[in-house]
Formats: structure tokens, sequence, C-alpha cells
């Protein structure tokens, strides 16, 4: 991924979320992800392909998705946002299923069912593993936010997710999900985690405030971050011309986010 | 999922999980799966697919999960065991993934995103949908025991879990998932709700106290718990004799819960 952050001077990730009611009538996923892509590639650090939106199509879906996966160029990270979890012998049936047979580079997992639900993906130390800790959603707040006893202190759940996750990511290979729509949050987890990657949805569509989530988020390098959009992007337009709206909304949102960066 | 219960005088589920290092070798997914519930239909009132071990096999294990969905039985629940959990509008594909295009009767789902994320899940009135409450694997207890602040009383968080599922279940459509590994939570919770289904996996390999479990899980009707079992019953043989064998630990196992309902 470093790679794509220097070449196309960008932490700009674009989720690939194929909607039919939101696409452009009568072109098929594929090859709607092969014009996005097509027209975003020199822009991104990532393309994030959000697993539901092809399952919703069954095996063709998955066909699309494989497809999608194969078709980003190299040196691109391909983020399955997939948020799976479930226990050993079945966490490991998915890490095989989102890295072995669709070769993501990085996904995304569930915490709640603990270490031994996460560690079969953290197996895979080439791979990059993204766990839910603060989502974008309002329905976030209903667990993440509870106060919780932890190591004689009292803290938010979502402080105790990323604690723990902390203390599992022997192979450097763990991020955080930290949602733009919590800024308070990101800027207390950059402080406590200076080192950890996080994936910030939640810019766009869902309302976050990309100032301060590029602001708060950022490492001490001036990196760290990768800022997800995916409605604003892929529906910039509906017409003939969706892959060229595409591509101008992305170049602002990249060019703003780098805007931030050296305003920092 | 009643008419099977009562028909085939059963609590118990069998979930498809077809692992290839453990099926008898040269059976395809699909086929192992027909055998399975030929010589199991009359033993069962569910079958609990995990959605992770179809995955593992990329568009072709979608397939196969489809079509063993359709040869399941009319009158026997099917509950997708997909533990899925995302923000509004992905969680609405996923709902439409697993209920529309596979047409499960059933899912479970994971909370850790709050209602919005599983509102979608419970807009489908008719199906039923088990939320993840005190999980069956030793991990379970990094965060779900954790003691939480909520509505003025301390209680583990999977407890809070519990109390906002039931808030939540207007359509009388949701159920909790609690491991037979952990007995003592599963008599807490069944006092505390006692209306509402549990799905317990964890007897078996990850051996639970089947005892106990129905004992503690069982609502005042005798009924209430849908009894989870994978391998135990899937791999009992690895040879020829694979459905036969399958047949007896599946007979062994519901005439074992029958006998400690009634004893209750």
């Amino acid at each position: 991924m470093d790679e794509a952050v220097k070449r196309n001077n960008s932490l700009l990730c674009i989720g690939l979320d194929p909607d039919p009611a939101l696409m452009p009538p009568g072109v098929s996923i594929l090859d709607f992800n092969k014009a996005i892509i097509d027209a975003t590639a020199d822009l991104v650090c990532c393309y994030k392909p959000n697993v539901a939106f092809y399952e919703a199509e069954g095996a063709r879906g998955w066909d699309a998705l494989k497809q999608t996966v194969e078709y980003i160029p190299r040196g691109i990270l391909v983020i399955a946002d997939a948020k799976r979890g479930d226990i050993g012998n079945t966490a490991k049936a998915y890490a095989k299923a989102i890295f072995d047979e669709l070769g993501a580079g990085a996904m995304t997992v569930n915490p709640y069912l603990g270490f031994d639900a996460v560690e079969p993906f953290l197996n895979y130390k080439d791979k990059g593993v993204f766990i839910l800790c603060r989502t974008s959603n309002k329905g976030a707040s209903d667990f993440q936010s509870l106060k919780v006893g932890f190591e004689g202190k009292e803290m938010p759940l979502y402080q105790v997710v990323a604690k723990k996750a902390s203390q599992w990511n022997r192979a450097k290979n763990i991020g955080l999900v930290v949602g733009a729509t919590y800024p308070d949050e990101l800027k207390t987890l950059r402080l406590a985690y200076p080192d950890m990657p996080f994936l910030i949805p939640g810019v766009g569509a869902q309302g976050g405030d990309l100032k301060l989530a590029v602001q708060y988020g950022m490492d001490k390098r001036g990196a760290g971050i990768i800022v997800n959009s995916s409605r604003q992007i892929l529906y910039a337009s509906r017409g003939k011309d969706f892959a060229q709206a595409a591509r101008k909304a992305a170049l602002k949102l990249r060019d703003e986010i780098n805007l931030y960066r050296s305003a920092s």
C-alpha cells in the first residue's frame, strides 16, 4: 500500500460497493467496477469492496467480486470489508475465503467474539487485519460507548477493543476501523496508538468531518490513515459519464485530504 | 420450526459445516450435505449451515450453499450462521443476500455495531434473527464478560446485549446465541428472558455440558432451545458409512436432549 500512497500521493480509499439501485442502469457490477477502477487507479492507495453488495447477488456476485479483486492493479491494497468474526475453526474458513480464495490483501474483522476469533486472521502475517473499533454509524454508541471496567480503569468499550488489539499486534498487521463521524474518539485513539493504521469510513454520505478526520487521525509522519469514500464517488453521476464523474469526485477528495495533511 | 419440533420430537439442530479436511474423501460438499440431510431430516428441528465453510470455496461454495438450502425439506428451519453486522445500507444488502437470495428462514447477527446494524434484518418480520450474546468460544470472555455500567446497574456486556435485544424485539423474531460452554450464563439469561428462543452451540467437540444446557436453557414449555451440533454428527465416520454414522450420532443426541427435557 505504501507504494500507492507515494506514487499516487494519496490516502484515499474508494469503497467498491455496487448497489444496483444507485448504479447506472444496464451496467453489470463487474463492468461498473472496472470503469471506476480505470478512472481512479492513479488517485487511490486502496480499494475496499464491501462483501455484502456482492453476496446480495449470490454466486454471480462472488464471481464479480473475485474478478474485481483480480482487476485491481498491483501495488494498490485491496481491503475486503467483510466484518467477519466467528469461532476458531470457522474463522479459519473465513480467512481462507477472503485471503486465499478471494486474494484480498487485508480485511475488516469484528472483535465481539474475542481473541480466538481474530487470531486465525492474524496468522496471515503478510495480510492486514482492520478490527472494528469505533464504527461510523449512529448505533455505534449502543455498545461501543458503554463504560467498562478494564485493568483497574473505566473506559468506553471501543477503547478496550483498541487496547486488546494493540496487545494482539505481534505481527504488526493490525489496524483499527474508526469512523470519521466520531472525531474526538479518533483523536483519543491516535494519541494512545501513534503507530497503528486507521481505516476511516464515514466521510461523504455519512457526514463525517474530513478536516478533523485527517487532523486527528494522521500519525506523526503525516500518514497512517486510509480515508474511505464510497457513495460520494461511485454515484457522483448515474449517467453515461459515471466514471468521469467518479474520477472528478475522487480527485477532489484526494486533494482535500492532502490539503488538510499539509496544513497540520 | 415448531412443526419439525413436534413431528420429529426434536430440539436438535445439525450444523452443516462441510470441512474438506474432515469430510469423506472424494465427496462434494453438496453430495455430502444431501446425504447428511437424507439421513437425519426426521431427527432435527433445524439445520444451520455456517456460511464460512461455503465462502472458503468461493462462488462454487455459494452455489452449493444455495442448493443445500433448497434441498432441506419444508417445515425444517434453516438458520444461516453468518454472524453478519454492518451499517444500515450494507446490512440491508446482507439481509437480501441471506433471506432473499439464499432463502434461509433465520440467521445469526453480530451486535457490536448497534441497533441500526441489526434493524434491517429485523425488518424481515417473518424471518428469525439470532443475536450473538454469549458465544461458545474461550475468547468470548475478552469482551462479553466485561463489567459494564448500564441503566444505573453494573452487568457483563453480554447481559446488556440481551437486554437491548429484548427491547428491539417488537416483531418477536429475535433469539439469542448462548453457548452451552457457559451454563451459568445460560441460566441467568433464561431467568431474565423466559420467552426468547436460544440457539445453543458448543456441545460435542467444544465440550459444553448437554445436561446443564438443556436444564438451564429450556423455557417453561420444555422448549425454547435449539441445540446445535456440527462436527460430532457430520464427522462421526469418515468412511463410506458417514451418513449412517451421522444418523446414529444425531439419534443419540436427540434422545439425550429429550431425556434431559423430561427429567426437568
